[in-house]
């Protein structure tokens, strides 16, 4: 990986022609017929059978979505599932989506004590090191979980700096509890969230890259358009990482407001509502479902497309 | 696993004599040079021997801590450093420290929306149900970050309350930078960490044992007494996972205001400063830093009798 973050991703997204990312978040029960009915692979309850499915799909996926977004989004929850394989079978998804040459981004939350959130950044951001696995390469973005403070994010943005990667902290989350903590006011008038916000801005200030954006971003839920608009205010050299759109509610329009004027500035990202795009009557009608990796790049076509119209303020 | 998560802690705390934890945080460089001098467990850069002396290691360390403590706590970041073979000898593990009927905290610190808590609760917390590995047990209870709300954390409570497990929730930890934001105020006056200890507390309610605790309860760090106080009133049904002890600084008197009057209620667990014992000249000097078990084993017997001596009001 060569270079910084933040620019390499701009390129991609200008390359593209659309700030948007496809969040992989594989379940087994929900993949299409045609892989699920194979003979080999047809038993969820066996671990091989069932990693081999979800492989099977997520490298066609990738193919598919791969001419249309710069970058993807690998959920690791849904490989942990099951257990090593599941683990090795994510690693090895890393190394598919960096032969398409995507900006991969590992969305796996994690954050801890010092020494231990130096742990977590070596296995999920950095390049291996290990002879066995100098073959791999580490993804290019990490999602990080700040509530135990700057400590646990550190760790990752010194690899960050060493290798050309990225950081995304989990400042506003896009889910119907986050607004329980992130939400609450404190007696400055300012909520938790602007508070994290405040405290994560100088880390992002010492790395920032030739197009004026950091290598540390921050995850700002389409879902809650008000904080969203205060976040591009108060970072405006983060790239804002914005999940919630489709499944969880958010539209083109709630999401542009993550974008500074010149439309740079944003990453949305949408899971469910791309992967599963043969299991929605709009695709399944025109495509039949069983056609589904046509249903898959529709549907990527009409994100990429949306989310243009809503900055061209359409 | 059978019963209740709280019921059984209490009991095996009793049958052990100390409400103490070890807390298993395995660096290959700082390993016994007896494990890693040994000819095939001598190169670090191969995933191979560093798993494999890990894995000596920790089996050696939890047969010498086993008679003298209720409960270890793995933490999964050190183990995920080795990507797949770590994370499979991470589950042996597991089965390793079940076969001494300790009780095993998962320290994995997930926290997600609600659909991928709940692939991250399957993974990390429920028995597997996959027929590949109908022989492995899960561990008895996990923690879990509650930064994205309560929905973070529902799904892990559902697989706790069917299969007789614990979760506990990071409340306030014990690192430098934890008050950033845990001890943040908000304009009721309450700290942040007070906040979710509110949201948590109808939730632990929920699922109480017949001792009076519930299979929630939360992490409060020991190096923060006047929270850990707080916290002790502000969630009577909970018992609390208090790290710090050691290495991060907090003393056994800091450590026992988690405590109830009648010395229930919580769990204090330390790690680098019993695991590498034979590191310190108080436990080196006496027996030999070659002689890593016998450092190990003194130090968590100390352990045991500081903790009950504060305890004792000594």
């Amino acid at each position: 990986v060569a270079g910084h973050f933040a620019d390499r991703l701009l390129k991609a997204i200008e390359a593209k022609g659309a700030p948007i990312c496809v969040g992989i978040d594989p379940l087994y029960s929900r993949l299409p017929k045609a892989i699920t009915e194979h003979k080999r692979l047809n038993d969820e309850q066996d671990i091989e059978a069932a990693v081999d499915a979800i492989f099977e799909f997520c490298t066609k996926l990738i193919k598919v979505i791969a001419p249309y977004v710069p970058a993807v989004k690998f959920q690791s929850a849904y490989f942990e599932r099951y257990y090593w394989d599941g683990v090795e079978s994510y690693y090895s998804l890393i190394q598919e989506a960096n032969e398409y040459d995507l900006e991969i981004i590992a969305d796996v939350k994690r954050g801890d004590i010092g020494s231990t959130s130096q742990a977590y950044a070596q296995a999920h951001l950095a390049d291996p090191q290990l002879m066995d696995m100098e073959d791999y390469v580490g993804p290019d973005a990490v999602t990080v979980n700040a509530y135990m403070g700057t400590e646990a994010v550190e760790p990752f943005l010194e690899i960050a700096a060493e290798q050309g990667k990225g950081v995304f902290v989990v400042v506003r989350s896009s889910n119907p509890s986050a607004a329980a903590i992130q939400d609450a006011v404190t007696t400055d008038g300012k909520p938790v969230y602007q508070l994290l916000a405040e405290q994560i801005r100088p880390l992002a200030e010492r790395y920032i890259g030739q197009r004026g954006y950091s290598l540390l971003g921050a995850v700002a839920g389409g879902t809650a358009p008000e904080q969203l608009r205060r976040l591009r205010e108060l970072l405006p050299q983060c790239i804002l990482l914005v999940p919630g759109y489709g499944t969880q509610g958010a539209d083109a329009a709630s999401c542009a407001a993550a974008f500074k004027p010149d439309r740079t500035g944003a990453l949305v990202t949408a899971s469910r509502s791309i992967i599963y795009a043969y299991e929605q009557p709009r695709y399944a009608e025109r495509f039949g479902a069983e056609n589904w990796q046509a249903c898959i790049e529709q549907a990527v076509k009409d994100f990429a497309a949306e989310i243009n119209a809503a900055l061209n303020g359409g």
